[in-house]
Parts: structure tokens; sequence; C-alpha cells
């Protein structure tokens, strides 16, 4: 099995409050301040970086964050700059902004950028990520697949993501916008791979160990497929329905965390 | 970045010759005569396990192989026996036959004869794997995609494969099935992740320090996205023809192979 390096994570489920408690923000920053090298916010995944970007900063900055760079890499050329590398490599921590995941892979994946941010990872540099900066972490990344419905194997469409929690399919907006359907398809087509299905204003912390610890108002939905007795995910014709039995679900509030090692659910206070 | 244990792969296009010189099958049962602990050929991408199983144990007999163990898989619950399991962990090579690809990871996933797999893998026992058992050995595996046509971002469907080869997205059948289109998308999509495409009865052998070797009658095709100035893969609607600019593309027979860390063609001889 490849070695994982499980550095820090903060993956949130998107809208994350930004104007009450701001629990999850707050969290964010306070791991951040314990570092060197203050906040980078991303925005490529947004095609409204400067909106996007000052939002951050100004919610940011009210939580006693003084060192925020906005950084709107919003091409290859910009992701290959030396400048940008540096200042990605000497963070603290990286805000990856909602938005499009895949302009995320297909802007950053293999420039100087994105071999930045490995390095800084490896070197504890905590990486957060809202929405489709939540998807991103995954080896094989859910981009899109329909709402609301039965899981098909049709509606899920994936692609190789940054690979920063490597074992795990992470989807969001989970609840909001009813996503059990395609993330069971997800981890139907390969059991091994935890399901992670986080709700709006929800968050999840990752810790170097593999385990993970709940934030925020809502909760994360864990779909262990290590139990699955069987399904009919490969033969499935175009607009089937999955049939799928023997699925491990726990539903995770605040207080709550889980050890991705070995599958347990922590009680945490 | 991920720590990577690339081992010994040999990973074939599809429709291998069987017959004539053999020239793949023969140097993989060269590879596994090599170390202790035989062959296991397992057949549970195909539903057809009995005719395919005995089809290779003819002819790795022929080739001189005599410990050989067609392990029919066909269930998780298979998937978990102890013998199983152990079969697999002492084996010197485990070869992973044609058919569909999801049926391999969601048969598996997961499971003891998983685990049992990635630990003889750490271990140097040699993967092998022809069509769907190619495509399989990638961290994101493409799973389906039209074929003969441009590349369109809604053709390709992809799933979490075994990752033993972490960085590449593997396809197979490639010229025969005209395949360049649907490779390309998955590059566009993260450019970090090297596109290899090898064409029937022609294979890559990876070793250890990431290079590979081209062995066959045709040729590898290697799309390496690190170059690419732009795409506009995560604007398309369904439909829409991708746009990419900048790729560097290598077309490889025998006698040549390729530098996985360092992206440069080699010239063996």
């Amino acid at each position: 099995m490849e070695e994982r390096v499980r550095g820090n994570l903060i993956i949130i489920g998107g809208a994350e409050d930004k104007v009450g408690e701001k629990t999850i923000l707050k969290h964010a920053a306070e791991v951040v301040k314990d570092r060197e090298g203050g906040l980078v916010v991303l925005t490529t995944a947004t095609e409204k970086p400067q909106e996007v970007g000052t939002n951050y900063r100004t919610v940011f900055e009210s939580l006693g964050l003084k060192d925020i760079d906005v950084l709107n890499i919003n091409s290859r050329d910009e992701a290959n700059l030396d400048e940008n590398a540096e200042r990605i490599l000497n963070s603290g921590g990286i805000f990856f902004t909602g938005g499009d995941q895949l302009r995320i892979t297909s802007i950053l994946g293999g420039t100087k950028s994105y071999l930045a941010l490995y390095e800084a990872y490896s070197r504890g540099t905590v990486i957060i990520g809202t929405s489709a900066g939540a998807s991103v972490m995954s080896n094989t990344m859910v981009v899109e697949g329909k709402d609301n419905e039965p899981a098909r194997k049709c509606t899920l469409k994936m692609a190789p993501g940054l690979g920063l929690l490597g074992e795990a399919i992470i989807d969001q907006h989970f609840e909001q916008r009813g996503r059990i359907g395609r993330l069971l398809c997800g981890v139907a087509e390969n059991p091994y791979m935890l399901g992670i299905g986080i709700d709006e204003d929800t968050a999840i912390r990752v810790y170097p160990d593999a385990h993970f610890e709940v934030l925020g108002s809502n909760a994360v939905t864990v779909v262990d497929g290590s139990t699955i007795k069987s399904s009919n995910v490969s033969e499935l014709k175009p607009d089937e329905i999955l049939a799928i039995t023997g699925v491990t679900l726990h539903v995770l509030p605040s207080g709550y965390g889980f050890d991705m090692t070995k599958r347990e659910v922590l009680r945490l206070h």
C-alpha cells in the first residue's frame, strides 16, 4: 500500500457561516495563526476571484489574521510564475475557495504552484477548502452527478483530484443537495474508498494520524463500503438503478470524529 | 507529496499474442519465474472466469511456468476468504485478466484479498494486467467514454482504481479504438497525471524507479500535460468540444522507454 502523508486539512462542505459565530473559519484562523507564513487564499476555482477574494480577506481579518494574500491564479502561465509558487511554498495555510473543482486541477495540475502546494503540505502547512475546494482534496474527485435521485451509474462523473486525502471520496453541500445516491455509487465502485459527505456550514478537521473531527452546525455522513456484500455497479446499463447491500453509514455532528485507518467512530466530547 | 511505492508492473493494452511469439506473456512468465510463490491468475474482471482462466493457464504452462493458480473470486465474500488472501499474499506474480474494471474494484475493494494484494505488491510481487486489468492500475481509472470521437467532457467516466501506478491515467486498446480524445480529456482535467495509452498486443514494463519500457508489437502513446498552456475543460457544456493547447505527446514502440519522474523519453536499444 502507498505511504500516505496525511497532514493538516480542514475540509468544508460549502456555505460556511461568515457573519455569526463563524465557528469553522475561526478554527481555521486559529490553526493558521499557530504557524509561520500567513494565509494564502487561492481563488482559482471561481470565476469571480475579486469578489470572493475580498470577501474572505475581510472575514479572516475580522478573525485576527494579519498576513493574508489573495492569489488570483487564473491560468497555467500564472500558476507557473515563481513568485506565486514561492508564496504558496512559504505559507502557513492555504485556503481554496468554492467554484468549479475542474478549474483547480486543470489550471494548477503539474505547474510550479502545484508542486509548491504538495511541498508546503508535506512540511505541515494546513490546507483548507470549501465546496469545490473540498471535493478537490481526494485522489478521485466527484465532478458532477444528479442530485436528489437514486444512485445511477451514469450520473456520477469523476476526475483526478489533488490526492491530499488519498483513500476517500469527498462530497459537499451533502444533505442540502441530496447527494447520498451519488456518493454510494462512488463507494460501490471501489469500496476501499471511504465516502465522506459534508453538509453546508460543516467541516472535517483532519489530523496527520488520519483521524478527523467534525466542526460546524450540521453533520458529516460517512459511507464505509468495506462491509459491502455485493453490488451491481459493474453491470448497470445507463439509467438502471444501483443495487448495493451491506453498506455501513455514520452521520456525525460536532462532538464526534472518525478514525479513517481503523474505520471507527470517535466520541470526542 | 505522497510517497509512491511503484513496484514491478506489467500493463498490457489487451489482445496480447497468445499463439505466436507471445512476446509480452513470455516476458511476464520470465519475471514471475525469477520470484518465489508462483503465479495467481485473477479472473474477477470477466463474467467467463472458467474459459478465460483455463486459457491463461494453458498459455503460461506453455511458457514454462509450473506453479499457477486460477482464483475465480466472484463476490466480496470470496474476496474476504482467508485462503484467497493468503494465496495472493504469497504469490510471486498476480495476473488480472480483461473484462470490466468496475468488477475488479467493486468486488475486491477493501476486502482481505485487496489488502493482501497491496502487501504483496509492496514486497515486490509483480502485478500484471491486461485490458480492464490495465485500466485498474491507476488511482483514477477510465471506466468508459466514447471511442473514435473528439474529446468531449461528458463522454469520459472515471472511478477510483487500485492506485498501483499513482500519477498516471492508463487507457487500453488505444489506437485500435481511437481513444486519444478521451485520454486528452482526462489529462486536461488534471495535467499532473501522465496519460498512458497502450495499444493492443503492447505493454509497459514498469520498474520501481518509475521508468517503463515498451514491449510488444504496437506502440504506447504518452500524453504529458505538464506543458498545457490552457484548456476549457472546466467550462464545457455537455457535448461541447474540448479545447486544449500545448500538450506534449510521445508515441513509443518497442525499444523505447519513459522516465515518469523526469518525464523524459528513453532510447533503450
